[in-house]
């Protein structure tokens, strides 16, 4: 049920006075349910709470926390079709997305629990003492890795579920064993109060103390400022916006103690079709691209925003090819009128570029909310010129660059902001003749693709979402994947320590028969 | 031999006017070599070959870089009693100490030139295609760490050798596959240059690109700022007091681009001593201990500067001990005549504090640059309301707090800064009955010792130095042992990638022969 108010640990509460709705975009009318933002003394509440938590969640074991986050994924899943509903009411995404994305939540949450039901991702490494070593004795060591403290997860627009609430950030750190407290996105509230109900009643159920997750309503940027700026508050994970992430940075990083910020930030996702691709398989790329670029009304972080080539007659038909298969494609809602108003103000601004080509605008009129999709298109030199074509425009855009050669490619390349993705479209072994585009590319990107487009976000442990700014804030962790719970761990060592006080990953008898690096070697086996 | 000049990449310059000498704190006179401190024009050029080489050094083999490691530990053993000297004139420290550090930068060096030979620090991870899969194929993705990029590296005052220009910074970086820019600390800049001419020989010798290494001269705080202002820099190392590592920091994360910085800091690695062990050895950890406090005299980050024990007969026993002990200590030279003076302003600072007892204060005339070690004592109570207490005195300087009672002490222990260190004396098995203060500890350390002295960091895998902030600025890496490669790479993905152009690391037929993730299972088998 949706109360509209926040959690605080496992209470309800709406101790203030400012109130907000969720908006229906599709149908373009507000949302029934009034969602009350956390007063000061609320906000304080959670995080006190978080911080008391920590002190027993950090050291519970790993199957309990693998019980917890299993019972997270049973009680989503248990919240059946409202939560669909709600879902797709609060973002004008169809129930098959929604659907979609509740399995990958689902799926994220169990793949943490499997992580840390095995225990290995510790990375326990031992180093046995040598009391007679000259000149000095040798000590026992022995490391581990630990949680940090409370983490506040803000949600992304654009993944209600998979990267909201109960997504990869919050799985992540309650995984690393680390307090969450969520400020809710207040355009899917909604949303974010079930899946938070499923929290709570998974924590209850589980016997997670209470205060290792709060949901925190809030529809402006002051209630996110303070967790961030709390002394009680020891990371930050985001998706969303450059300005976005890069304001939470900047005030995790002005703090008297810093604080680790992962924010996923934006992407125009680069795609450098060669020549001989361009020739022989132009029109079915076009079609492909056509597709990739609207997918999800094109709000997606890995949207191909980009498309990079050299000027060729093969080039030309595919400008063509792409614009006529764009407009083909039905138009969808937007998530929000304000992303609707933001995309065509950012299309308009980058249609009104000079020396630049719209080639494809769609037409008709579409219903309120919904987005028409464009291509443009420039030459090289303007776009190394003019850094505006530069920026992210969120939504069914992209613009095709006409290389003057090979050389310019590469320079343009060079010149990119951070990416999550680069893309190179070769026809067979072409790519091997174009080695500095592919050495440039990945200087620039978090993943490579060959072949295919970047839509679409594997969950395994080889996948990495995130890449040098501003793709994310810190591109030494991915926000995809098992590893992400390495965001919200520390190495920790003790030395000399005797084995009965040990945690259980450390002690000399592996009992949770975990993989361990022992003097060097990898092993499961005792000491 | 000592030039003077600058390594702008391979090539030795001096275009500046400014100059500079080192000082001989030992003899209390200036050393007769002049340094040259770098142009913006040199700054500019070393960045630019940096960045250039690092086009290629990302790339080249383990064996390579290992190749280059191990000449570097050649070149500088080659340097032989000239770098002894030099070593000793410039710090104050014996020749014993040279020859220790010089040992350990060696061995630093050779872990991580095995390190990287053996290939599988990449933490390579596959997960193969499955075409088949409902509702959409699962493509193929291949992971590895890959270098970030030119680093920039300032050297330790207290480690001319081991954290200074082939120190554990710069052999990680250059591990990593990063080239490395060497801001010379200004005090042993004669020592810094003639380990950069070993590491110039031995990148010659091994047919390592032009710009992998440079060192820069300066004597001020300009030259670093604009290296970590650089765009094309792209990590920051360093290690020193928490005033420059924040400035530091506080640069990197106010760029454009942010980049990371690790710098290890302050600490004043708090000592637990628990009644039983008080009563039965307070006598001999007063030995221990006065010997810990005046090591190196006191220019150790991980000096015991806070000792904190519950108030009792045992307790002012251990005390009167301490006092006694560590006048007993001859009193040794300090680096650097400004270390000197720092010390003796912040020990008369520190000394000043109301409520403050001056149990030991060394008497007798000392030579000049040589430290007087000294003890203090204050109640709980004036430590918790004195934030001034909580500063580290660089130096042989420690204060014993005499807390309340458990409960005091718990709440001190909650109160500190980060620490690199935190220590528990335990008569037996005594420290069981105080697991909330273990707790409370390792929340504000990175390293956790049992009856031992927090001096004396092991290079091991297992060992972590960094913590929390102050004592670093990020706590999820550490700056001593192999581990610390991790924070000059980053994952980067191939997503269905042709197997002939990947990396070796992730080639189906695993020619490296590493440890790698294949779909889910640790193993050096191929595919």
């Amino acid at each position: 049920m949706i109360t509209g108010k926040n959690y605080i640990g496992n209470q309800l509460s709406s101790k203030g006075t400012k109130t907000y709705k969720t908006f229906n975009p599709e149908l373009n009318i507000e949302n029934a349910h009034v969602f009350t933002e956390a007063t000061h003394e609320e906000i304080e509440e959670a995080v006190s709470l978080a911080s008391k938590a920590f002190k027993v969640y950090k050291s519970i074991s790993g199957a309990e926390k693998a019980a917890f986050l299993n019972a997270i994924a049973d009680e989503i899943l248990a919240l059946d079709d409202t939560l669909i509903q709600t879902y797709c009411s609060e973002t004008g995404l169809p129930e098959g997305r929604a659907k979609g994305e509740r399995g990958r939540t689902v799926f994220q949450l169990r793949s943490f629990a499997d992580l840390v039901q095995e225990g290995s991702w510790v990375e326990a490494s031992i180093d046995t003492a040598i009391p007679d070593r000259e000149p000095v004795p040798k000590p026992d060591l022995r490391k581990m890795l630990i949680p940090l403290g409370p983490v506040v997860v803000f949600g992304a627009s654009n993944f209600p579920l998979a990267y909201s609430t109960a997504g990869g950030d919050t799985a992540a750190a309650l995984a690393a064993g680390c307090p969450v407290i969520v400020k809710s996105h207040p355009m899917h509230a909604g949303t974010g109060a079930l899946v938070a109900s499923a929290i709570i009643k998974a924590a209850e159920r589980t016997n997670i103390p209470n205060g290792v997750f709060s949901n925190i309503n809030s529809s402006g940027i002051e209630v996110g400022a303070i967790l961030v700026k709390h002394p009680k508050v020891k990371a930050v994970g985001f998706t969303g916006s450059i300005k976005g992430g890069r304001a939470l940075y900047d005030m995790a990083s002005q703090r008297e103690e810093p604080i680790p910020v992962f924010a996923e930030m934006g992407s125009i996702n680069p795609v450098v079709i060669l020549p001989e691709a361009l020739k022989k398989r132009g029109a079915t790329l076009a079609k492909t691209y056509a597709g990739s670029i609207t997918l999800g009304t094109g709000q997606f972080c890995t949207n191909p925003g980009l498309i990079l080539g050299i000027k060729s007659a093969s080039l030309d038909a595919f400008i063509e090819d792409l614009s006529t298969e764009i407009v083909k494609m039905t138009p969808s809602c937007m998530l929000h009128p304000n992303i609707h108003g933001a995309y065509n103000r950012n299309k308009d601004t980058a249609m009104s570029q000079p020396e630049l080509q719209v080639v494809a605008d769609y037409g008709s009129e579409v219903k309120t909310n919904y987005a028409k999709q464009a291509i443009v298109t420039v030459k090289g030199d303007t776009f190394l010129n003019n850094p505006k074509l530069h920026q992210e425009v969120f939504g069914p855009f992209s613009m095709v660059v006409q290389c003057e050669d090979e050389t310019q490619l590469e320079q343009i390349i060079w010149q990119l902001e951070g990416q999550l993705t680069g893309t190179m479209i070769s026809e067979d072994n072409e790519i091997s003749n174009y080695q500095n585009l592919v050495s440039a590319l990945q200087n620039r990107v978090g993943r490579l693709i060959f072949n295919g487009v970047p839509t679409g976000v594997e969950v395994c442990p080889s996948m990495v979402h995130g890449g040098p700014y501003p793709a994310s804030t810190d591109s030494r962790f991915t926000a995809v994947g098992i590893n992400a719970v390495k965001r919200w761990a520390r190495p920790f060592s003790y030395q000399d320590w005797p084995n009965s006080l040990l945690p259980e990953a450390l002690k000399n008898e592996n009992p949770l028969n975990i993989s361990r690096l022992v003097n060097n070697v990898q092993t499961k086996n005792k000491i």
